[in-house]
């Protein structure tokens, strides 16, 4: 028997992606958003959603461009910053010492620090609500050696991604292997 | 430097929801996706990703409503078992034994075992790809009294999601906690 809890957008695990983008005069920042994900194979796509009142909402419409970055564990802190503070106030790379790479791909930077990142052209803008939907196609996902496997796989176990618990507003590592998908639950 | 690995469908943390929907003979099914997230807070909105070509679609596409369910890791060879085989093929809940519950606000069905669900009820349809986007609103969140918190909230250490690797196609648990958000990038 379950409780009713109510309207509650809580889902576990929620991603925490970095979203790069350049403003009109060019200037890189960087915000924390933890509404996303994969939502289309072919062609390969990614969505986000913000509201309207950001400085990346703005970012993302006057260059249809951003990068997804996926931070490793050890930049919690850092993550937190982009997600507290808008980058109308701060300069966020200056703030943090992290460096912002233009991406040849997009208009948009990427933060050469971080262990993966995905260059994405914005393609569909769905309005829902108090958010708005990016769709944006990936054009391009770079990574550091250091997390690649062969045959081009990324570790995760090398990446140490951060998990966001919505509401509780908690981040949390990546724990022990599970098991293998597409796999395990043919011996049921 | 980074190296350029191409168009990839790849993020750190990628999710594990397993959609309850009825077929047309109101027949429960559970297929398990990974391409999806939280996609606005007001009104709170949910979004998942299918191919045409599935059994879940075709249900959704009847009763424009499904439930999204939260596995605990002690479920993860049921989770992979709903993502390999059709409904068409096989009655899913006979074959693990868990339990279809007829929600009371959409034409769905939940399953009891698992620490949490959303209610959903379809008000967007977007064509990607081969993908097709569902955006749906969370009418409901439902959980076990053994995960929730005071103030009604929901404790993922207790809930100990799955989290996916795509590509790898491995199965994680969650792992330590790394801080509070809103907080620690105060200190920056």
């Amino acid at each position: 028997m379950k409780k009713s809890l109510g309207r509650k957008t809580v889902v576990h695990p929620a991603p925490i992606f970095v979203i790069g983008t350049y403003d009109r005069n060019k200037r890189p920042n960087a915000a924390t958003v933890a509404w996303g994900g994969i939502c289309c194979s072919d062609p390969p796509c990614i969505s986000i959603s913000l509201r309207k009142a950001t400085y990346t909402y703005e970012n993302i419409m006057e260059n249809k461009a951003f990068t997804v970055n996926i931070p490793s564990e050890k930049y919690v802190k850092e993550v937190d910053f982009f997600g507290i503070y808008s980058g109308r106030d701060v300069d966020k790379f200056a703030k943090t010492g992290l460096t912002p790479v233009k991406s040849d791909v997009v208009e948009a930077p990427y933060i050469e620090e971080f262990p993966f990142i995905l260059e994405c052209r914005v393609i569909q803008i769905n309005e829902i609500g108090l958010h708005t939907q990016f769709i944006a196609e990936i054009l391009d996902l770079k990574a550091d050696e250091s997390v690649i496997l062969k045959a081009s796989l990324i570790d995760i176990e090398k990446v140490k991604p951060i998990i966001y618990a919505p509401e509780l507003r908690k981040y949390f590592g990546i724990g022990h292997f599970l098991g293998n998908a597409f796999s395990m639950g043919k011996n049921l």
